[in-house]
């Protein structure tokens, strides 16, 4: 490490930003296992999967090979408004903790979709354009998402529409109203413009939805009509590609600066995040060229990869979209009515769940009132509100510099503040007033879930 | 101007931040008036005003001929958590409208308080905890001022107790939340925890309160208490001294560059953006050196700048505050209640108004709807939802640079970006579903207004 004194915030310069994204599957021996049809059980083909995504993302989705991908310029141009995102040194919560740590997160939160979602939105939409189609479909649970791809798509003048789950429509009605001021139909799920959420609403009236059922409505919505097709947010390997922007730029800061981290922790729904901020470190670590300890942060209400299996399962409550190989819970699990925020996907991306098998990363779970506390403490001494699903990484992060207070150990930990939570205050006056709880699933409940699992030899 | 390439976001490095705040009244040749006392109509003395302000704060209240004040080094290191605050090149808005002229703006949203008003208030608590005071007392309208407040005061370990103008404590509970994460007390306005607040409760039950009630009610909470003084985000000296470090990294920003604007434009409520941002600009201009149009931009609904009169007025309804020499409606004057978001003051700071009416700058009013287009069409394609109030400024840039499309002039033009609006969804929802519309007060409605006003002799 060298003396340059670090500033609190370490920018890159435009010509310093990532001009590919990294591709960590071209450095993994074990492969994620291929998605499979959910007719046949058979891998997907690039035609299988192109009636229901974008052509080149198809390409990038299958591509496990090649290192480094260039992002086009129109995408670069659009990063250029909001990022590079800031390294932040956490000066004042190191001294609030009194740690000899030094505690680093990346800050995707300064855009108006409020996380990184943006990264791979862009992305999608600028393929979708490139394609010539109409518009694109996609569902979205708190909001992030489908916000982050209303704005890309108002920046392409493509045709947004967005299956928002009927709970979060009815409780966030700004989250909505942002998705349409960027021009997008907002549509809560399940609907009646479906054949899926006809026959959900059929079997479970008064359903509040959940992300798996959107997830097969915006599904059936794109391949049902003319010059429209699929997006998501998480999950699929194309998404932590675009997301590796995250770890590229972070990785370049703290190059500049001589600073080598000892742990890198994110927290983990889906894994775009999580994916994308660890992608360059992990690579090395893959090459052999260093190691770092890699940690996932979930919520305990939702444990995918402590307490979840590594299976092929369907991604979608529908059964519409392809299986894949992951740590999940089960198609049908949802998670506890208390649980506040997102990070509440059933499975895991397949990129994680092998790297995770294989040992190179660890995982844990945090509670939910432990992850508020988290929140509050760092919002009133780094002056940003945390978004609850990254208050799990700051829970984790104040956990591990609590240990080297202990041990008086200086390690370097890096962390990931996905985004700001400022649409989450109902989540917040909940905890403000005392009245927010935890849950942790039964074994039953989660054996109800693996129940669900599809019979597939893996 | 030189031939450097002009990155979408120009930062300034942490040693290039302004060490100093700029007075602005040091260059004026006319002084802003004096305060003066609400029972006596003498002017206040530095006496006076520390029964109220914190004695530091009095200093600079009074200070007219000190040019730069060193800004202490706590507030310098809070500074750097989120500022410098980019000077973005608005080269996606240039091309959606099509224009030769250079829009810029200085955006001061990506903090959690979602405004510039941290700037003041970070140096406001910071002079209280150095006073050895328990906490401080304020008012909060639309919550931007609140919310800085209570992060400031976080930050300091002071007490905070903020009067919330009723209506707003109800319709925007989310701001609320965000102050109390921060640990500070909210009390909607009029409330029974003062005189003044049972007094106007008593003569108009039912009230949704005012800013000028929650002033009055705010200033009795800190005067009666020991240890406590008063605080306000705007209109005062003090915090366009503060505020000034806005103008200030603005024209270091453009000088690095070698880009001279031609015009600066910014909203105006009180006038604490506006007078920060143009400070360093408009000393250019008292000093000679060189000219600058200089463009307020209010709401056709609140015109004190465009339809005021040049008077004495209260600060307050209780006119428990001192007078101040200002453009104002009267400090009866509320604006009809379709107006959305803040710039809802009745008078303008004494400096600005000064300012004015030696004819160093110019004002015009917007209507709403109008107001909201702007906001909808810079959103859509620089990425960044805007607070309404800064959604005046960017009305006015739009027009200024549709001028220059029509005459083929390349101006530069600056405006500030003061915040983000993602509390302001409802205001937003309105205009998404063609609900909003326009208001411009009858001239019997301002009679009405300015038979309020003190007889005193200016």
């Amino acid at each position: 490490m060298n003396n340059k004194e670090i500033p609190y915030k370490i920018y890159l310069e435009e010509k310093e930003m990532p001009a590919s994204w990294y591709n960590v599957r071209a450095d993994m021996k074990n492969k994620p296992a291929p998605l499979l049809n959910p007719a046949t059980f058979q891998p997907m083909t690039a035609g299988d999967l192109e009636a229901v995504f974008c052509a080149e993302l198809v390409r990038q989705e299958l591509d496990d090979s090649t290192p480094y991908i260039d992002i086009p310029r129109e995408i670069l141009d659009f990063y250029k408004m909001y990022r590079p995102s800031p390294l932040v040194r956490a000066y004042c919560l190191e001294k609030k903790l009194d740690t000899p740590a030094k505690i680093y997160y990346k800050f995707e939160g300064n855009n108006t979709s409020g996380s990184h979602k943006l990264n791979s939105a862009i992305a999608q939409a600028y393929y979708a354009k490139q394609q010539g189609l109409k518009g694109v479909t996609t569902e979205t649970g708190a909001g992030q998402w489908g916000t982050a791809l209303s704005m890309a798509c108002s920046y392409f003048d493509l045709d947004c529409r967005v299956f928002m789950v009927k709970v979060s429509y009815e409780q966030k009605p700004f989250r909505r109203e942002v998705m349409r001021t960027y021009g997008a139909s907002v549509t809560p799920s399940p609907s009646d413009t479906t054949r899926v959420g006809r026959q959900i609403l059929a079997e479970h009236p008064g359903t509040s939805g959940s992300l798996g059922c959107a997830i097969s409505e915006a599904v059936e919505a794109a391949t049902a009509a003319e010059g429209y097709r699929y997006v998501l947010g998480s999950v699929l390997n194309q998404v932590m590609l675009h997301q590796s922007v995250i770890g590229l730029e972070t990785k370049a800061a703290l190059d500049k600066y001589g600073i080598v981290p000892d742990m890198i922790i994110g927290c983990a729904g889906g894994g775009s995040n999580l994916g994308g901020l660890i992608s360059p470190f992990m690579g090395e670590k893959l090459r052999g060229e260093r190691d770092y300890r890699i940690i996932a942060v979930e919520p305990a209400s939702c444990p995918s990869f402590t307490r979840g299996r590594f299976a092929y399962d369907y991604c979608d409550t529908g059964r519409v979209c392809p299986l894949s190989k992951m740590y999940t819970l089960g198609s049908g699990f949802i998670p506890s009515a208390n649980h506040a925020g997102g990070l509440r996907y059933h499975g895991m991306s397949s990129t994680l769940s092998q790297l995770y098998d294989d040992g190179l990363m660890e995982a844990r779970s945090v509670e939910q009132t432990a992850v508020f506390a988290a929140a509050e403490q760092f919002a009133r001494v780094e002056g940003i509100l945390p978004a609850p699903e990254s208050a799990h990484a700051i829970r984790a992060a104040i956990d591990e510099a609590m240990k080297c207070k202990e041990t008086g150990e200086e390690k370097t930990i890096v962390f990931g503040l996905t985004g700001t939570g400022y649409f989450d205050m109902v989540a917040y006056e909940k905890y403000n007033n005392g009245e927010m709880s935890d849950y942790i699933p039964t074994d039953a409940e989660l054996e109800a879930g693996f129940a669900g699992l599809p019979k597939i030899k893996a």
